[in-house]
């Protein structure tokens, strides 16, 4: 009755919680579900997730979805292993909290996207589109911007320590610093320092290497 | 140096967190943000909120944007007073956690672009787009079907009693209410129960009364 994660190694959001399994240092079970084939929207899998998404987690007889509800479930539960991905104190954790919002409905929106076009889109034999990548764009440069002024005061999204706020971006960092959009990094130096540091960790190289078995 | 809220009575962000003080029974300072006007853009609030939207909260020296994050603050901070809108169990919490992703990242999408259709776009003198409304009118059905099963067995989404999952969810099918959309809510009885269960709270109608002056 250990964790066991249902996922697929390509997937960002899989890659969140299992960069979060690696900080904290905890073996799991890996269930891969073949996106491809649409494995996720079988009957079977729709009783794990209603959405028909991954990751889902299990840990005993909890069953979780939504990757960044899963791991502050692990950051909690798993307080004392591993890299403190959380701050015990209210004030501390609320502004983790702020810079992890910010990821999920400001970052990721518009890097998602351009994943999509630049990483995912090739693979699945189909063409980048310029004009959603212009879009997009355009967007991200604005919230990076942003970040670009928070890390010149910050050496962490969410405070002086690596935390959840950091760790949720990785993924999708990962996937853009194989395209052009890579430039947008490159042209703010507290992004582009910031960026190079969480990518270099231990845990995210142990998620990298699972993509390429 | 009490709390104070920066925003609009409008704002279904601003009222996601009027509604928690107010389920808290927390006394606030309210600075009405003129959004008609563009006030959330000028220099003096970028410096309160870095992305020039309401609300904010300041609460002694700190100072929070993202509405999630600050119900997520008030409800950890405050956790001793008014309605427990958290459960201090982690299996708990994380139920709560994923309910509440579920509602910025499901839900919150379909439904905010179809109250912008029916309740924003009439009082700026624009036109409702049909089209618009059709495409996200039809996904959020899907979510609501999600939501049905859920309510089906269990009475909140988070679980027995009302949290933070089921309040985020207040402020816009508070707005969807009074259009055609509620339709999609009056087809479901769980999901239409639920709805009115939340509407109809004490804390709730303090928040439209405020619309009303």
């Amino acid at each position: 009755m250990g964790i066991k994660v249902h996922g697929n190694p390509f997937s960002a959001a899989t890659q969140r919680v299992l960069g979060t399994l690696a900080e904290k240092g905890l073996e799991y079970e890996f269930v891969i579900i073949d996106l491809g084939s649409g494995q996720q929207k079988t009957e079977a899998f729709l009783k794990l997730h209603p959405f028909g998404q991954v990751p889902v987690l299990e840990d005993g007889d909890l069953k979780l979805f939504e990757s960044r509800a899963i791991t502050q479930y692990l950051a909690h539960t798993y307080a004392d292993k591993g890299t403190p991905l959380i701050i015990p104190h209210p004030k501390k954790m609320a502004i983790i909290s702020v810079w992890s919002e910010v990821e999920s409905l400001k970052f990721d929106p518009e890097a998602s996207k351009l994943a999509y076009e630049f990483v995912i889109k090739p693979i699945i034999g189909l063409t980048t589109d310029e004009s959603v990548v212009e879009q997009h764009e355009g967007k991200l440069a604005e919230v990076l911007d942003v970040y670009e002024a928070r890390l010149a005061q910050s050496k962490y999204l969410g405070g002086d320590s690596f935390t959840l706020a950091d760790l949720h971006h990785t993924p999708v960092i990962n996937y853009l610093m194989g395209s052009k959009i890579k430039a947008l990094f490159d042209a703010r130096p507290h992004v582009s320092a910031w960026s190079a540091d969480i990518l270099a960790r231990p845990a995210w190289q142990k998620v990298v290497a699972l993509m390429k078995h």
